[in-house]
């Protein structure tokens, strides 16, 4: 599955994709108009970058500053396959390619937030090498509106 | 307790404070020399804040572009407070001042993520209105060296 690196101009398909995996788990969403415009500033800038597999896959990634390591972390947003394509392989080429994204950035580091109940997303995390126990204990994501 | 945005002068002292954290909880850190040269240019920078009580207490901020909100979204990624000043309101006055620095960045999202065995900083987030679970569930931090 060829993944490919989003420019600006994929800006509404990121943001249909994006509508759709927040509609499908009952997360509220902006409409996709909204999306896009933000995604079409965000893809343009060098802290944004959004993998495509087809119409059919996605990762959001964005990268921040950090002290602990020489380059920049990574950290991926969102992930989606689209519901009839899941559990062949889409994913994996997508997270493959998203490891590759962030070393050719220089990332010592890749995290990704996970919900408890969501096994699967664990699951398919830990397969890539993504691990949830830091030392033998897990870490929370906490986080306010302001 | 005054609190003040630092600037890439400050970045010995932020680096110091750094690697007194890291090395007070058996975390792993480069030297005080290397952390001060990557903040001194961080610090120059837009996407990473670091505010300084005096000499006593610090958070480190990171902002990076989201999806989501209009604005962008801020993760404190260290907090410190000189041992025998804590327990003194200081961690409090860095963490109000934290929201106010994201606001005005317009941030409408403020994330950390913390141990699960670090039950007082649990305590002390949620104190604060940072809290660890969304819809009745928690969210996991994961994480894999590349």
């Amino acid at each position: 599955m060829a993944v490919r690196e989003a420019t600006p101009q994929d800006a509404r398909l990121v943001a249909r994709m994006l509508h759709a995996f927040n509609t499908e788990f009952g997360e509220p969403t902006p409409p996709v108009e909204v999306l896009a415009e933000r995604l079409e500033r965000l893809l343009a800038g060098d802290d944004m970058v959004a993998l495509l597999a087809g119409e059919e896959g996605l990762a959001l990634l964005t990268f921040r500053p950090g002290v602990w390591d020489p380059g920049p972390v990574a950290l991926l947003e969102e992930m989606y396959v689209v519901p009839d394509r899941r559990g062949q392989g889409i994913g994996s080429a997508v997270i493959e390619r998203a490891f590759d994204v962030a070393r050719e950035r220089g990332c010592a580091t890749f995290q990704v937030n996970v919900d408890e109940p969501d096994v699967d997303a664990q699951r398919f995390y830990e397969a890539h090498g993504v691990a949830g126990t830091f030392d033998g204990h897990r870490a929370f994501w906490f986080e306010r509106e302001l």
